[in-house]
């Protein structure tokens, strides 16, 4: 560990997109350098390019695991970054140190600032993936809705082009559903994040920086306490 | 598939405990010989000897989804013989044959016949395990209690000896917590099924017959409207 | 008892509509025949010709429960062949063996498959019925929807002209509401099952069927341990 | 209608005890006579002697909505009295006047005074009757908890003996289950009801006046607004 | 208090607006004239002239509880009149006398009468406002739907030519989302209830008539029992 | 503000008592100083000395929204410092910055380490007190339980003596209850977090650490996205 860290983070992307992976160190970048916590973002080696179905979420977990088993005593907190939180039983079981999920991380963000939460999946079929999520959660209640965007993984990553998309539907469902905040259902959107917030005045909360921000706040709350 | 045969269903045991395999072949035989449907229990190669842990369950998900996926042409319904259903979202994504697991149809077919059921299970960590999963299926409400055994799966398979736990602990759901049925919660428990049915005066569920009753319904009821 | 049954179970018509009673035989025959289970399809002598108000269920409900009283001896289990499920818990307190509902069961066998369920009712009227039964079992958070088909039980039953109604809500609830099952909530569809199944891609649950099964699989399983 | 009847209510004992039908009588005598609405009070002619069980419930559903329909114009509304509210849903189909069951209204009486409401059962197995009812209604995560007596109706009605088992109980439900309220869960206790509150501290409901209270309120509101 | 009375309730308008607690006093003119209760109807001094945030809804509440608190020698039971049931906690820390909210008293109400219930709000935000209160309740499953009818509360108090809005509105919740009762979210609209519930044929709740009838059974009761 | 500084952040301590206030001062000083975040705590002039009745939550709520209206424009993110949450709703109404209660980041920083949570109260009287919040956050399956300390805030905040209640509570809540993870639910007891979590190798959540943690992340994540 580096003698000024404050403590280290690994955040795992369980794909093997490494555009996505860049675009999460891009999205925690200011996290790290402004609190002397080390925040690292990695690939999972081996894994597939996206985790579109519950058989690639599958495929990862035992993967994350084993990663989160190796890497136990480097890390002072793990992060999982995929919103479905794949693994993330199996990595706690591998490991004392606190394990969060994104997909959880920012909900529970959202929840923190609204009572209704709103979610823009990239496609209806992440919609259906989502919903026993949300039930084993224990927020579905809470959900004021969730909109697919029909855009892919490397669109919402590098495309400008789709913001019209993203605004739309957070509008909608600000006005229509009732959201009082939002969630980019996605860990590779994170970009449009801020923009979104100046145009519809409601929090918006991208995943890779919930999950980072909640891995921080356990290693300063554990430095602090121990002090 | 045999001439004979009126279809075939698969019932893997994702663990590599023979000795639990052989079990749930014991539970289900009669189902197969009654109905001409065939039933064959296969153990999951390479797979850990017990499902002890969220990591194990995560290990053996991606291998059933694999198997399911390379079988998919030679069997009309799938079983996940393990409580906790791993890998069950994926495997159903890789066939468009029905998949069941064994946990989801023991509960329902509990809730079928009473209105609060109980559930026994080998450990007080297993308890920790379900209490996700009754959340995700809704069912928390009508969750009498689930009480823990203190048992090894070993013990469970093939012990008569610990008949004596099982009875006061579904005696006290029954009693205490007003459990009208109880599901065994844990694949190798068959054998003492009828006994403790017998004994209590309440229906007691045992996984694998719940699952495979399932599949043998998908697969009957394909063929009657289909004849 | 017949010498080579290896079991019997009673279904019962709570109304007086023949034809409802033998579209249940019809639907019923294969899981008879083919298990050496004897299934037995009764009208509810004295009952109205058609179950289409609490009311209606309120007057069979007694009904139900004095013949399932009176026929205790002769059969090993019960199925009560309303998707409201009239007199369930009464014909329950009459008899220790076990006594199935069908709208329970079609709902249970649904969620077995899928995490959303949709259902198909007669009418807007059947809808508002169901509500309540929905929240009393659970599983009110899992119901993608339901949708009125405007037909009577007679369209139903015989009618292979209202078959394009339910194919275009059948489709709506699994492309619109997300289902992947869809319970037919009346007893006299089954003949239209395997079509819109075949049709949609997704399972199709009739509920005389999914009752007869769980009755199969306790008297199979009470044979099975009991052996 | 006598001319200085400002309404009609008929309260219906749905079973033929007589002692309760009195007890109901002198439980509501004062509602009537303060408010110039008559209540009248009746057995149901032909029920059983007590509702202590769902077949009992069942059997007199039916005989309920055939008086209901049959008294229609008498009556400016109806209560069935009885904890179980059988056959609410049968009556409400046979009439547009307000029916209400003393069960239900109970229920929100404690929880329009308290967050969490116990509820004092006759005997174990009401208990388990009514947690079906609960979760129908949606207030299961409101019931701090519900107690047996072990008492007979003929206790409840007419032994102040019996008294100090609902003080214990009561005070349990107050101290160890959190209840700010508490439900009499029969229809035969208003006796104890005063005494109970008194000694007790908190609000004790009994179903009977809670229910006869909502006819009232139905029958004094309509006049109200339609003078 | 008058020789006459046989108990007090003090209704209190957290608001300024004079025009709503006349109408209130029309509302509950006629309870309190039948029963012989004395209902009192007072306005809030100092408070906002409409509760229309959750700040003025603050704002409120310890002036609510310290009213509460100094009149309690002097009423036998308060209902706080406004929706929101602003400060209803905290003015029963101060009373041992029963204290009821006219928002939770309403819900109750409608509850009594049908299985599903609407709410029409005067705004889209009051639309929002009320969600975590449905919520907190448990309610929220049994809620068919609530509407905006974009009025004012001057408009909702003492205009007929809203009247259209209301109708159009029960309508919808009558019959596309299935209620079968409506409660007025706002304690002005009484002077609508009786027309609405006569062109609709559902119950129609005014919450401050549903609140003064609870204060009223809580009155009467005490007294019969007492007596 | 500091030319150096990242933000701004005031944490309200709405009470009077200094010892608290300091207390969170302490608990929160190293987030500050290693963020470069300015993390400024204050006491509500006028409030009372302790949040101790629903009574006392009602009367700061409104001095609490007045603050937060006035302080606006000096603050990037506000803190309502007690477990209860008062006037979160009416501070939010008066700013677009975002209002964090502690009681609800400190329940959401719990449920993403652990599937159930547990909290240690005060008093049993704040057990009651927190039920409905629990049930108004959606998060009430998901507690595993709360207990009482029986200790006063003074007791809490400066007390080493009060640990073994504590230690004792917290292994109840993890061993009996099956919490993963124990939130301290009251502002002052941050000095015994670590040991707390040392001693039971669960996470121990402070909550004025866990809306400290939120609102830094809120503030540096509008940083990161706007840089």
């Amino acid at each position: 560990m580096n003698s000024q860290s404050r403590g280290r983070v690994l955040i795992i992307n369980p794909n093997s997109n490494e555009a996505v992976t860049a675009a999460m160190g891009v999205a925690i970048s200011c996290l790290s350098c402004t609190t002397g916590v080390e925040m690292e973002t990695r690939s999972l080696a081996g894994a597939p390019f996206g985790i579109e179905s519950e058989a690639d979420a599958a495929r990862v977990a035992p993967m994350l695991a084993e990663l989160v088993g190796e890497e136990e005593a480097g890390y002072d907190a793990f992060v999982i970054g995929c919103f479905l939180d794949p693994g993330l039983a199996a990595c706690r079981h591998m490991t004392k140190k606190p394990v969060f999920g994104i997909g959880e991380c920012s909900i529970y963000a959202a929840l923190s600032l609204a009572d209704q939460f709103g979610v823009l999946a990239l496609s209806r079929a992440s919609v259906g993936r989502h919903k026993p999520i949300f039930r084993r959660l224990g927020v579905w209640d809470r959900l004021a809705g969730e909109l697919p965007l029909s855009i892919s993984v490397a669109e919402a990553v590098s495309e400008e082009s789709v913001y019209p998309r993203l605004l739309d539907a957070a509008l909608c469902l600000r006005d229509s559903h009732g959201a009082g905040a939002v969630v980019l259902g996605c860990a590779g959107m994170a970009r449009h994040r801020q923009r979104l917030q100046d145009d519809t005045g409601i929090s918006i909360i991208d995943p890779v920086q919930a999950g980072a921000m909640r891995a921080l706040g356990a290693v300063l709350t554990n430095q602090a306490a121990s002090a």
